[in-house]
């Protein structure tokens, strides 16, 4: 767990997020030409596909980094996920392979400074899952809904519980997000009001990116999950309270969940996370065998939540929670998915479910830390809130922490614009 | 309501799903060779990629037919989908162009008897949504689990309720289903087990198929999503209540529902059902405006399931249905999945929810017609059924009926085979 040092310096700032220890995957784009795929090196991206041309790194499907997304790579396998890691580590290394290093015309042509390039989803998302894994803030959700006793339902202590949700509204960090129309029913009414959801919130969450695919029929193990899980962004379950109060009986959240969900642009390897695993909780209930597993399974990252209203300089710490406040680890929630025989593809989202800690500090979605509304958090520059208003722009960031260096994730956000303008008024006339 | 009659003669017959006046589309495959676009004509295939490429069919997006699935001519939008059609009847009509009709060598090429093709996915599916949406079927199955006076959610007359499906899953007809191993809790234990499902069901839906994209922030009114339909299909949502019964508190069924999907092979479009519209039910509570509609919106075709179980020669119809048995359409369900900004894509997908009628026997699920397992339906060949077992086969078929002719959609079947050996022991030693 410490710094693996490069001759390029920038990779080396001990409060960087992308050090050679890290080297996340991505897709960027500069101005109108095709997106490729890269890694972050320090303030830089550095394009793969440019290496790939020139044989520094060759897989037997290659070429597969000039693609615009990282799927073909990813469904190369986990073999080839490491010897590729082996190759970059090595050429951008102090100690390493020098061919890049010696080389200032290829460093000029794949060495990009991130300033110069916009990153884009990193991979075409088949199907978008979303569990519900910390059990903190299924506690806290449940206690609001159906009171203290009967917080977590039955089967939780069981189930890694989750429900689809729609990967055709998850979107990247830096893409603004529309306040959602809907139905509400407000208290003591008896019909349901259409209009902007008044009740906006996020979820701190992580994402697992699927790598390689299973068979539709065929069950998998916590260990064959493992080898198929690529990596992991941040990413930001957008949820109408309001709506979802009111839709999500008997069938499960829908359109309160179903206008965004953002992530990040880095997938952080499962590699670069292994120095940073721990052990997952006491089970208070045993676990059914298929969803036991032998090695620490969760990982220490910490996660942070900011919050800037529009026109504010002020971006305010509203939250801090860690991956490792899970329930259930992201090999046992992929092996459930699959357990009935659901065909799990490359490319495919599973978040881990709002991460909430055990202090208000570290609740996770503002329904956690405002009480359902009944409190009001006070942001740095003096503003209230209780749910997100037009114009602001929520962050979520995270980090592992080795000894010198981090492995960052970069960061999440988005700002939230009005909603549409609907008149909801005959509109079939 | 006539039939429009063909040269073709086999496209005449009054019991036959496929005159001139249905022409669905869909995609097959002979041997080897790439799949390609086709429609159906009596006991034939007509593969379009051979009509375009010879010019008698183009749009300004040509060819697109030569893909492998619909996805690219269902993107160019319904002012070409009706241009198609005009010209694909006037190409197999006795009265229309007789260019196809008076060239025996290009019908030779692109007039292929059913029997020599192998149907595939007509479509790439972004997302599949499942809705709930029959009355009779949303009261049944909650009568079931809360008893009568709770049976409909309150939400449920005022909101087409909905929960995201697993678009990895969907198979067309004829593609066997693998029972799903899952965790189940059975009455009066206190630990859950696992093992294969012992509740197998079907459920007897239609399936939207959506035509055209919206924009990801921006709603849509019933008319928008009109034209954005491009057709339908038969859709059977495999169910294993057990497994559902378990898991599906608070966020809805997920393993119950994720291993298999089966859709009939043919898109059949709206312009081909147009005349079995007809009006949508009287609302008890009154519908909020942006899912009002002027016209009728539903669609008159009869359904039919049948259960034939291994070696038994016997197709024992068990059940008989109707479309028109639906609280809200196929509209206004797409109307409200992008009321909250929702992007719908091309090759969406979503299911009616089961279709049930007023009579047991018009029951689209097994869990219905054996009220959750406690009666038997006796089949045709003698042998009793509460749920499925291995080896059977179900069947959906059908078809709206004009004088003198059908519009059939074809079969929507498969056949449950045994759950997958899987020792539940261990699995990460």
């Amino acid at each position: 767990m410490t710094l693996i040092k490069s001759w390029y310096s920038a990779a080396n700032d001990a409060d960087g997020s992308f050090p050679v220890n890290n080297l996340p995957y991505g897709v960027f784009q500069v101005g109108d030409q095709p997106p490729r795929c890269c890694t972050a090196l320090g303030d830089a991206v550095v394009d793969l596909s440019v290496l790939e041309s020139v044989g520094l790194i060759t897989i037997p499907e290659s070429p597969v980094f000039s693609n615009d997304t990282l799927n073909a790579f990813m469904a190369s396998g986990s073999a080839n996920w490491t010897a590729v890691r082996k190759t970059l580590i090595a050429l951008f290394s102090e100690a390493g392979d020098d061919r890049l290093q010696a080389d200032k015309a290829l460093q000029a042509k794949a060495i990009i400074p991130k300033s110069q390039v916009t990153m884009v989803l990193p991979m075409s998302i088949g199907d978008y899952t979303d569990f519900y894994s910390s059990r903190q803030h299924a506690e806290n959700v449940g206690t609001l809904l159906r009171g203290k006793d009967n917080a977590l339902a039955a089967n939780w202590l069981h189930i890694p519980i989750a429900y689809n949700g729609r990967s055709s509204t998850v979107v990247i960090s830096g893409t603004d997000v529309r306040r959602p129309l809907g139905q509400t029913r407000p208290p003591n009414t008896d019909a349901p009001l259409f209009g902007p959801s008044k009740r906006l919130d996020i979820e701190l969450e992580m994402g697992v990116v699927v790598g390689t695919s299973s068979t539709m029929g065929q069950p998998i193990t916590t260990k064959e999950a493992r080898n198929m899980i690529f990596g992991f962004v941040l990413l930001n379950d957008w949820s109408a309270r309001d709506i979802q109060a009111w839709e999500y009986q008997p069938l499960g959240p829908f359109q309160a969940k179903a206008f965004a969900t953002s992530i990040s642009p880095w997938i952080v390897t499962c590699e670069a996370l292994n120095d940073f695993m721990v052990d997952g909780p006491e089970r208070e209930k045993p676990l059914l065998p298929y969803l036991h597993e032998q090695e620490p399974s969760l990982y220490n990252i910490k996660l942070d939540v900011f919050m800037q209203p529009q026109g504010s300089s002020t971006n305010s710490q509203i939250a801090s929670s860690n991956y490792k406040n899970m329930y259930y680890s992201p090999a046992q929630q992929l092996t459930h998915h699959a357990i009935g025989g659901c065909k799990m593809n490359t490319g495919d989202l599973l978040g881990s479910g709002t991460i909430s800690g055990d202090t208000h500090n570290s609740f996770g979605s503002l329904l956690e830390m405002t009480e359902g509304g009944k409190l009001e958090l006070t942001l740095d520059c003096g503003t209230k809130r209780k749910f997100i208003e037009d114009g602001d722009r929520l962050t979520l960031t995270g980090y592992a922490e080795g000894d010198g260096y981090r492995v960052g994730f970069g960061e999440c956000s988005a700002t939230i614009l009005p909603a549409p303008a609907f008149n909801d008024d005959a509109k079939d006339a």
